[in-house]
């Protein structure tokens, strides 16, 4: 059973019950570029409220750079580097903190320039990714492209997440690595989401663009480091030691029951579900106790919109 | 337990003992552009004997005048378009006869220009594919291109196959398509080949690249029409009412265990595997006797070689 976030008593006692605010962004806080209504106001509400707020984002196509700007860009001010958590830098801080990855080593990446510009920020090499030698020429492909047949020995870790410049080139090149040293090379993914809504569709996810090199390899990542995973989870909590103590006075604000409330749930966070992206009223109404969000609501906007 | 095919007398059997060959291409015939070692001999040597003389191949990057094309740019004299047996030409015969899409409704394709081909021949009008509309532009994506908001309401098939020119584009509208009309548009693969051999080397397969769109959209194809499904296998025997009375005289040569040696065997075929393609000869000698094919050889000029 969940409960429908409606009046404004209820927006009143969730001020109350909670101190610590995690968001999901896509779907949540905007749609693509279009900032969903009242976002604004309401992130205002809950800083006037003295809370603490993070934003916790799969879509590891940006840095947490690209991520201040685009706050700034759709008018949500203040936002702090510390409050953004993308699975690019929990990728990254993967990769140094638990793979352990010396830093003459390289790393493959099959994605965009947030897991490049994090990767860099911590002092990797990173080849593919944005590289424009692997842009594909329109229908033409080169089995005989240094990329394929020049495999960088050098290179410690596959890291692999969104990407819209994929092409058959950097798909091939990947599944190199993969195969390589008798498939040793450590597969680190951003996230899993099979799609990626954007304007209204849903478009492949990087769940899905990984699934064509787990495939064709035979192999599974070792590692997951986006929501649902906890790894993001206690990064967070490491630097929030409120929450750390008292995760019941968390609430996880997102917009998929796989991802974002799954996360919060195994977190030991409480739950938001938001209608502004993929799941739909019904299906969230009619599930069991144990998937069911702690509470639902048409938008996030609504906690500002009913307490006018 | 199999037999290796390593002395002339075996040789003198297998012409004793059969009288259609079916050859797989790829890794059998030639690996990318270069022809292997004395097959021309081999195929001139059966020719000589009167055989009878199929080529099979999962490959969909090209339609059967294609590969007559390239059968002579590789010095194979005399190939019939009645002897090509190609995993596009079986996708354009499977939308007609099986599932008997309308000549006015369109097809949407992932892949390249032998699929197109195949259903143009027939009459049909295709979508995506080849289209230089949909080429992506370096790096660039954009969520508001008409093959993604202006979905083709005539579009009745969605087909799928090895696709060197894939973009997040192409993916995307493809899933629109499986996603569309509650996801009742009939989906239909060429062939699930998990890599695809090139140079030395594994590439992508189409198998993985239609995993990104199942697993995106939640849907498995409704039909394969490559090897191993027997629809091509019926085909050709459709072809030649004598394979059909006597499976038994027949032999399929192929690279693949799980696409060549399955196909030859649920066929009714005995089996010939070459080992110039993806399999090892230990993984092969060790197989139980359900799955081994009935012989093996080093490579399919041997039958050449072994009668000098």
């Amino acid at each position: 059973m969940t409960t429908k976030i409606a009046a404004a008593h209820q927006v009143h006692q969730i001020l109350a019950d909670y101190d610590y605010f995690l968001f999901d962004c896509d779907g949540v806080i905007w749609l693509g570029d279009h900032i969903l209504p009242h976002v604004v106001e309401t992130l205002a509400l809950l800083k006037k409220h003295n809370k603490t707020v993070f934003f916790v984002t799969n879509n590891s196509s940006k840095a947490r750079d690209d991520y201040l700007e685009k706050f700034q860009k759709l008018g949500i001010p203040d936002v702090d580097k510390t409050e953004v958590f993308g699975s690019s830098y929990a990728l990254a801080v993967y990769v140094e903190k638990i793979l352990k990855l010396p830093k003459d080593k390289k790393v493959w990446v099959l994605g965009e320039a947030g897991i490049e510009k994090e990767l860099r920020a911590l002092g990797y090499t990173t080849l593919g990714g944005t590289d424009p030698a692997l842009v594909a020429d329109g229908l033409k492909f080169d089995a005989s492209h240094p990329a394929l047949t020049q495999l960088d020995p050098d290179v410690g870790a596959v890291v692999a997440g969104l990407s819209l410049n994929i092409n058959y080139l950097k798909l091939s090149a990947t599944l190199q690595y993969l195969l390589k040293d008798n498939k040793t090379i450590p597969f680190i993914a951003t996230n899993i989401d099979l799609t990626f809504p954007s304007k209204g569709m849903l478009l492949i996810g990087a769940g899905s663009i990984i699934e064509t090199v787990s495939f064709a390899s035979g192999r599974q990542p070792d590692a997951i480091c986006g929501k649902p995973n906890l790894s993001m989870m206690n990064s967070i909590k490491a630097d929030c030691p409120g929450l750390k103590e008292n995760p019941k006075r968390g609430l996880m604000v997102g917009d998929r029951l796989n991802t974002d409330m799954k996360f919060g749930r195994d977190g030991g966070l409480d739950t938001l579900l938001v209608l502004t992206g993929i799941e739909k009223e019904e299906v969230v109404k009619a599930l069991p106790s144990e998937t069911a969000p702690t509470y639902y609501a048409d938008k996030l906007g609504d906690f500002f919109e009913l307490l006018q």
